[in-house]
């Protein structure tokens, strides 16, 4: 007997792509059966990350009656080019069909 | 007997100002005595509000233990410079001293 483990692979990582892009990708996710959605995003990204959760949530996906479950932000380390240690925030935005 | 309404004025909006304005705009407000502060954002400068409560938070009031306790997403609707009812996404991290 296995447990099978149910590893979500819904996550959505904000970058430079166009907008649309990554709304369309959260929304074809809950199109394709998914409970939930996470959008993660770091530093400069983070505003267009919470404009993807919402646009997709409220307009795209209007019919399905998904809402915001959880709102993390956090900070991560990480070496820069210059190899010094610097931080940048981070957001990870679940979104949950109803 | 009046009920005593505890208005929390400790609400910090992030604007066009610089980065530290604010930082040390949140620090001041727990060296004052405050329990919560509320970091709110708009649009592009939500990236800017959830960095500055981790600044805040984790360089500044190191000492005094201070936890995001709650962070909220949303959009609201508002009408711009042409008249026409356009939504924009906003953020509200509430920060706790522990």
């Amino acid at each position: 007997m296995t447990t099978e483990k149910k590893e979500t692979d819904n996550t959505v990582f904000i970058g430079n792509k166009p907008f649309m892009n990554y709304a369309t990708g959260v929304t074809m996710q809950f199109n394709k059966g998914a409970e939930t959605v996470i959008v993660k995003a770091r530093g400069k990204f983070i505003s267009k990350g919470v404009d993807v959760a919402e646009v997709a949530r409220r307009k795209f996906l209007a019919d399905k009656n998904v809402t915001v479950e959880n709102v993390t932000i956090g900070s991560e380390e990480f070496e820069n080019k210059e190899g010094k240690m610097v931080n940048v925030s981070v957001i990870s935005i679940t979104l949950k069909k109803n």
